[in-house]
């Protein structure tokens, strides 16, 4: 089954459920409110509902927790420099963080920005120092997400995050498959262009924590529940790891996609210096 | 003016400012809430409303973003080996991670739990790339926080999310403090005892990122609302940097006490070992 989020012509948003014909609108004004009220998808992938048009945004506006994998596929943990870990490498994010499938991904002044092209998961039920099956049995389905970073500022200190949790960079969607009809550990094509140039693939079958092992890790230290997400890390390919570095600039096209899922396809738009970031470096 | 959130004695709660004799409600069931509506504190500093009495509990339960800031005293940064910043490192935690002023320290499984008292700022109003005199000027007050932190998972990656986020291990409160009341810049006495002896002791005005500062700072990349908390990092004396290490066990009573705020007492509790984590490890 595939669920988005639809805005109407209206404005409004819904719920949605994909059937052969379109879109079937689901009892809630978002896939984040409608998970929040215990929904589950029928065991019989036939969901009930008035027929509903428009646009897909962003599937998930207000996941409680966003958190994230680095450094989870073997060939993105070589150009790094790094070994293999022994555990996953997580920060987080924030709902503030996300943007939908074809919004522009706004950067505020002068910064290195940079792709990174994700799998991500999302969790169906509460999870609470789960087991890895348990876990596995908790995931409601898939989407694609990039983890847009900005790497001056993500080397800053020694902790990633005031890199990575920028308003409004993040973009997730544009549909979420549910995990019945998509098993990624089994391998699914990830890729990333900018302008039409691949500069990401992959298949998540190399990565090397999968997504019920994250979730279970996750849940030992922090609660988990439905409509929460979490990035399972990026491929190979970014741009600070290019000779010369190669940064996202005002203008460009990036398109994220996940075969089997869909493709984000967002416009990355340069503001106004950061005047206040300028001040401080 | 000293603000709180209250338990009643029929398990309600409610949102109150302090007067002479006791409590006065305010018009919600939390200063979370409260802070939300855009409410404001009455420049004449008298509050109206009926008078209540009740427990103190964590005055803010449902922060958005609950954001830290590490190696920020220079006694800290010493003992941890790293020469002075020149920008804040920072990390997230979740409002799960909160717990209030006498509730205990729940820690599941054989962890290197540890202590770190930090002066933390409510923030009063939304802050966008806001200058430092903006900043200043949106801060609600402060309270008293302890940012318990498992030292063994937070060394596990280069990430220390995953050592700072655990569930219910951050104490808040008791109350906090209009800006208005207290200058943490002038310098007020933050202190830390674990069963009564002081392992901890500084002034706020060493910090090297006043509060000011770090609001400024994050608003450059994330928007702050009107309850949004941010921990101010912690003075030197933590467990893991003495000799032999000491770490915080099962009835264990940690006290965190800024001068003009109050004092945190909270029992460490320490349940079942994790399985979840030791399978992993």
């Amino acid at each position: 089954m595939r669920l988005a989020t639809l805005e109407l012509e209206n404005g409004d948003t819904v719920a949605a459920a994909a059937y052969a014909g379109g879109w079937v609108a689901l009892p809630a004004p978002s896939l984040s409110e409608l998970l929040r009220t215990g929904w589950t998808a029928p065991t019989s992938g036939v969901v009930e509902g008035p027929q509903v048009a428009g646009t897909l945004v962003l599937p998930l506006p207000a996941p409680a927790k966003v958190i994230c994998c680095g450094l989870n596929y073997g060939e993105h943990i070589a150009e790094t420099g790094r070994e293999l870990p022994t555990h996953p490498t997580l920060f987080a994010k924030f709902a503030d963080s996300l943007i939908g499938p074809t919004d522009d991904v706004v950067i505020s002044g002068d910064v290195n920005a940079d792709w990174e092209a994700e799998l991500a998961v999302v969790v169906g039920r509460t999870l609470t120092r789960a087991s890895r099956a348990e876990a596995a049995e908790a995931i409601l389905g898939y989407t694609v997400a990039n983890d847009v970073s900005m790497r001056d500022w993500q080397r800053r200190t020694l902790q990633w995050f005031q890199g990575k949790a920028w308003d409004a960079t993040t973009p997730v969607g544009p549909v979420i498959v549910t995990a019945d009809e998509i098993d990624p550990t089994a391998g699914i094509t990830i890729t990333c262009r900018v302008n039409g140039v691949e500069v990401q693939r992959d298949s998540t079958s190399t990565l090397v924590f999968d997504s019920a092992e994250l979730l279970s890790y996750i849940s030992t230290f922090t609660t988990l529940r439905a409509g929460d997400l979490v990035l399972t890390g990026t491929p190979g390919g970014i741009g600070m790891a290019r000779e010369p570095a190669w940064f996202l600039a005002d203008g460009d096209v990036l398109e994220t996609e996940i075969e089997a899922i869909g493709t984000l396809t967002n416009t990355v738009r340069v503001t106004e210096p950061a005047s206040r970031a300028r001040r401080t470096a």
